[in-house]
């Protein structure tokens, strides 16, 4: 299994690098390739601007969809060296681990740029290929996230809402919209507050987790939750670490 | 009224930029002060980097949000000067009018980068003051987005979710978080598909509401809709443009 791992932390040394490590380190025991952009120590690059191509379809009006579908096309219209890489990366990958701290119930605006930059149009989606029919159908992500707030401030009646609603521009609106099966997501909640004992545990589950992410059944496609079923979540029961 | 309009649009003449232009002119018309944060034409950093702060609390083990409390705590560790210059902003405004593309069912990078390095820390909560006990709280804000996608894609079991659910973590995440009280969403499905005089009646439409603002009652407050009745929405109603 070749698995690319989108980190997105400033500090190597934080949790999420920790987390990082331990999935490096373990799935390249079992075999996987495993390479991974370190969005922060490569100076990678959020904003969508006329940067991010050789050169400009359209010179006078900058419409940057329009932009990267031609550059997705080739020819001497081309993206960026950064956004290049990033989606050669995704191209070898099976399953691709975006792992970051929660942002205003987001990722961090660098992750968020490389989803504007790298699932570029033409390149990730376009001319009705998305979801099921998108270019990338068939590989896999997974959100391991961390994030200060405790695990019940979450539901359809808790103070933030559910977290399916807080994920769903990512699971679905993003991932699965590119053709991504998405496994549960992985939360860590309020590492900050942890003793080293407890610290510990939740690495260990992190990595017996990653031993078997092979196997492991995607959550339903294109469905964030049943709307009928409050209560009822694929994730969330998966989400408590 | 003060209002403060972030534009996250690279080209000023897109439909964004006249949904811009016409709110700029109409408030200044009815006697408001309109500040404008262009953040593609001023290169708004999108990062939350180690050069967010004028010195560094712990130079050994960087940690985003501790450093932006020291910053915020004043004393000679501060934020960066793009940063005061956008908080300054935002601290004269009664009123935020958010005016972008949505990008990945969420506000492009460069406008995440803004919620991220603006709404700092100390600064926009901590301390056990968010939602109404917020130091923003009172102030209200606006997001106006465009979207290539049909307004039929969006509802409980519609292709794309409820767009509540796309907004969650915008509206009840970062802005009811911080004590904004949010009015209902406008959004523009299709600009690039209308014919000019469907332009001309959808731009007037937005002045008309512009010139109401101040009088229109925010959505409730941290709900971001009731997931009892998955088909009601304060704001699908008047997203339809």
């Amino acid at each position: 299994m070749n698995v690319l791992l989108v980190f997105a932390h400033q500090e190597p040394r934080s949790f999420n690098g920790a987390l990082r490590d331990i999935a490096v380190r373990t799935l390249t025991e079992n075999g996987c390739e495993v390479a991974v952009s370190d969005l922060y120590a490569e100076g990678f690059e959020a904003r969508a601007t006329a940067q991010d191509f050789t050169r400009r379809s359209n010179p006078k009006f900058f419409k940057y969809q329009a932009e990267q579908r031609d550059a997705a096309a080739g020819g001497d219209h081309g993206f960026s060296a950064d956004i290049l890489r990033e989606q050669e990366r995704l191209l070898r990958a099976d399953l691709v681990i975006f792992q970051f701290p929660l942002y205003w119930f987001s990722v961090p605006a660098i992750l968020k740029g490389w989803f504007d930059r790298v699932l570029a149009a033409g390149f990730a989606y376009g001319g009705g290929r998305f979801f099921e029919k998108a270019p990338l159908y068939g590989k896999r992500a997974l959100l391991s996230l961390s994030m200060g707030a405790a695990e019940d401030r979450f539901g359809p009646s808790a103070l933030y809402g559910d977290l399916n609603w807080v994920l769903h521009p990512l699971r679905v609106g993003t991932l699965n919209f590119c053709g991504f099966e998405v496994l549960d997501h992985h939360v860590v909640h309020g590492p900050a507050s942890m003793t080293p004992a407890q610290r510990e545990e939740v690495l260990e589950r992190w990595q017996k987790r990653v031993c078997s992410l092979a196997n492991e059944t995607p959550l339903p496609f294109m469905k964030a939750f049943d709307p009928v079923q409050p209560g009822h979540s694929a994730g969330t029961k998966g989400a408590a670490m």
